[in-house]
């Protein structure tokens, strides 16, 4: 099964979708499998993180935008506004594609694991995620 | 077929598993298809790296923790201990996820690749690894 | 269906190579599945990248270079080149492997999106990337 899961973002930070995820591998019916997934973007990307305390994700957040700063005198990418170079390059070190055994119809993920769209940009973007559900 | 793989680690570093996973594809009987992991932690991770020269993970090490150094002012998530928010950003910056094609029964790994668990923690922890093997 | 893919690097730099990998889909002849690739090198990656402006693959390839500079006094992997030990810790950061959906015959990559070989050492080299395209 292939489908395309759709999230709307709000701005720079990690948005959980491991529900809706979860939602899709319990329709296709499959109980023993393999749940894969692509963000269709490049200023965008997707990790699996702690999904029980917040400031994880906040310290997370804080670090990549330190590590990569905007108005950096090194970008020559720069047409598509400040926030657009450290996208791709935070896109780069992070994950564009995971996969996710399923067992017993559900996706083998850790106890304080969730699946999460990482948001790049200053806007809000709506974000398209390719995923095939296989056995 | 899915699995779970079980390590134990003894603190940070790298902990091969190429053997184990090999081990369970041979048992698959798969002999073309696909073996995918998931490390089921967000405090250690996967990757692949030269398995010949041990210089290069313990390089590998240093470099990360350097760049990830504990005690960072930035972090507010420090309940857990020093070691707990860098293992958290380690693990979004390397993978969480693998997938490995499989021919005539074996993984098709490069001639100086081995698979990895990465332990970003300075305990010994006991670690999860799902494993899909499909076709 | 298992399949080798060969690239002929030239140094440093991103080398697309998705039209390569939509021919192997096509010939498959699998209309909804998954296309999973995995490099078979520890010095050289994977990465899905903006296909359309190559100043965002000018300004990655510096970024990175910046951040894992050559003769760094931490190294003691440095037989095999000023090149190798910041290869490795390239190769660590970004993507060993890949997973795509295909859907209608077609990788379901984004309007922008492109798949590269990273190449992270100076000389030539002749990369080999494992693919399978399954159900």
């Amino acid at each position: 099964m292939v489908e395309q899961l759709q999230l709307q973002t709000r701005g720079q930070g990690l948005y959980e979708f491991t529900d809706q995820l979860q939602g899709l591998v319990s329709r296709s019916g499959v109980e023993e499998g393999l749940c894969s997934l692509l963000i269709q973007h490049t200023s965008a990307s997707l990790t699996i993180q702690e999904n029980a305390d917040p400031s994880a994700r906040h310290d997370l957040e804080h670090w990549i935008n330190r590590l990569v700063p905007e108005r950096d005198p090194l970008y020559t990418h720069t047409l598509e506004g400040d926030d657009d170079m450290p996208a791709h390059i935070k896109a780069a070190l992070t994950a564009t594609s995971l996969s996710i055994p399923i067992s017993n119809g559900r996706l083998m993920l850790g106890t304080w694991q969730g699946v999460f769209c990482w948001e790049h940009r200053h806007g809000g973007h709506r974000r398209s995620i390719a995923v095939h559900i296989g056995r």
